[in-house]
């Protein structure tokens, strides 16, 4: 497919991505856009001028704060407006000889803002890298048995804070909270010395099951509409404190962040790799057939204030020992409802070498090995004015898919 | 306060409480309601006919699915309801005069459906009675340490899933998932066999914070809408294989059952008692003065399918070890917001004596102590076909402010 847009050779919004996303400026309040290269294309305006015409969607569909009145359309319907977009960025189109609209719909990506896509009524994160669950199996418990017995059964997961998700390049202050100093009787308040990232990718559900019917295996690809880069920030001291018995709580809901803009199942389909091998054998109800993995190159960067940003960690999402469907049957298995616009983490993804692991935690294997800054200084884990960016994009026979990033600067605890 | 509206002697809806609900019936369709004894009546229907004329409300404000945009309007606004209804229900009031109105407004409540008050944002629970944590960790931990270290020290909290809150009188099905025999290598999966209600209560949160500022104890009151029964429904086997080492998660998110009717914060002021004393002193931030437990009798029945019901738990909201403006504090601490319609449940309620412990697990001690049923069955978890039954309510000087109840029948897992 070649297109008459002008693109940028590296760019993650080709015209096999064709994401969603929401925008604002000074003239637009709030509309759905997809993205090509460093253009923002408000399809409030294509609609308005008949390009969905035979799609069939209401009027003012793309007049939105969120996406979930149009993830809420279905499948057949979003899929309908991907591949229109397609055609009509294809070399040749009607759009291309209208240059009005286009004008009208074409924005630069610097003179928009992008705001959070979905409205998230529910939050879930798993644990889903076998390399860093053994990692901090390692790190906290016993090397010997890093993994606890449950873990090559089900797909480790937990419920998260779903009002504390902020879009990327909103600021994030440093969380205080209690810690415990282990030679302490008792705990002491204050900001969080051990600001971590976590380099997960997140999908998001765009159909509902109703409570009491489980989504199996086979069908959680219907209920899937698209994925974001995920930072799930984490206060380490925090939550080493907090977690026995029930788990993270402020040492994660201060915030998570995640890209704007949101990549659809279907353009992500071409990159899908066998999943690793599960020994031992799942419960029937985790069995899957087909390739269900997704080989998409993942990294970290660590930009100190007024300094250049330095890459310090290399994954893959391909990495995840459990996958998407594996992860929505499990979460449904016991009739658990779903909703349009729920997101689900992976849990950090780690890979098998010292520089694939996705958190500062295990880079600096718990603060015993610090990395150097460009600007001279190093890290243990973040420090404050740190400006975090994950970068995300798929890479196949020269076709490219991508997320753009997710970027987010770390300010100083509130007094 | 002596009310012209005729009300059973014993009832939870007094003309001190006017809780706030949402019904639907063959002609209305959802509307915000109030209840008097066993009335149900329509503030829309005194809305349109001027009774908050000067209270400045919005013209649809009653006409909604969800209490939501009403609690949004601010505490100033929403005491003003609250405090008009009570005048129109005072013996000499214009509504006693209005015979067409009344007609019009006053529904009897076995002619509708109460349907679930609040969307929910976000779900927190939390872990706050001393003699339950004792218990749970006597039972399954060590007699001698049985409260973990961290316990006196902060409100044990964690996130739970939204989306499978259901209101009262909805059935839920019997969840399956991984079971794990302590004899066997690996897990089994099908129907649990140990499914638990926990006697809870929770507040609903009515303003919001921005991201990043606390709330803390002294202003938690001012976030504070009402209050729930909650029934935290439980599934043990499932629950004790998944927990490690995120918290529950499956057996938990299948269902979790709450009364209709939000009673406010301002209806309970009356009923607030002194908090138990906290050994170790609580970090500055937890510090709160004044009486912030309320006594609140609650009990807990179960009906076999076809008998009647009886009576199995008494306990009381008071035993509280950690209070509401605590949990609030403690939940924003770290800059984490809250929405309106924000639900924060208390944990299982259980007091000091063996009759007051708030689930089957403690009541029946982790199953050595079956109870008798009236149909000469026993128990030692919930059986299918059983229906729990939880109820609540205040009493002081003569005075009653109660929650109805929470009513659920469990139906037998899915095939």
């Amino acid at each position: 497919m070649e297109s008459w847009i002008n693109i940028p050779e590296d760019t993650d919004f080709t015209i096999y991505n064709i994401p969603f996303g929401i925008y604002t400026n000074d003239d637009v309040n709030n509309h759905i856009a997809t993205a090509m290269g460093n253009y923002v294309i408000d399809l409030d305006v294509l609609h308005k001028r008949g390009y969905f015409k035979d799609v069939d969607l209401p009027e003012d569909i793309f007049q939105s704060r969120f996406l979930n009145p149009f993830i809420n359309l279905g499948k057949e319907k979003t899929n309908a407006v991907r591949l229109r977009l397609q055609k009509l960025f294809i070399k040749g189109s009607t759009l291309e000889k209208d240059p009005d609209t286009r004008n009208k719909a074409f924005l630069n990506r610097q003179d928009v803002q992008m705001l959070l896509p979905v409205n998230i009524p529910n939050y879930t994160d798993f644990y889903s890298s076998i390399e860093h669950a053994t990692n901090v199996g390692t790190m906290f418990r016993d090397p010997e048995n890093a993994l606890l017995p449950n873990w090559k059964h089900l797909p480790v997961g937990y419920h998260g804070r779903a009002s504390s998700i902020v879009v990327s390049e909103t600021p994030i202050y440093r969380p205080k909270g209690q810690v415990k100093d282990p030679s302490k009787n008792s705990p002491d308040f204050g900001p969080t010395r051990r600001l971590d990232f976590e380099l997960e990718m997140a999908f998001i559900t765009g159909k509902e099951n109703k409570l009491g019917d489980p989504v199996s295996t086979e069908e959680a690809e219907e209920y899937i509409f698209g994925f974001v880069l995920f930072n799930d920030w984490s206060a380490r001291d925090i939550q080493v404190w907090e977690y026995v018995p029930l788990g993270p709580f402020l040492g994660k809901n201060f915030a998570s962040s995640i890209s704007p803009w949101v990549v659809t199942l279907e353009a992500l389909e071409p990159f899908k790799v066998a999943s690793p091998e599960q020994t031992p054998e799942v419960l029937p109800y985790l069995i899957f057939s087909g390739n269900k993995n997704f080989d998409i190159n993942l990294e970290v960067s660590i930009q100190p204030e007024n300094s250049t940003e330095k890459t310090v960690c290399h994954s893959n999402f391909k990495y995840m020992y459990w996958n998407i469907n594996q992860q929505l049957a499990h979460h449904t298995v016991n009739g658990c409802n779903v909703k349009v616009g729920d997101m689900y983490a992976s849990g950090t993804i780690s890979g098998p070498t010292a520089q694939s692991y996705g958190s500062m935690l295990e880079l600096s294997w718990k603060g015993t090995k610090p990395i150097n800054m460009p600007d001279g200084s190093s890290r243990v884990f973040i420090n404050d004015g740190d400006t975090v960016i994950m970068r995300g994009h798929a890479l196949k026979n020269g076709i490219r898919v991508g997320f753009g990033e997710v970027r987010t600067k770390v300010l100083p605890a509130k007094k």
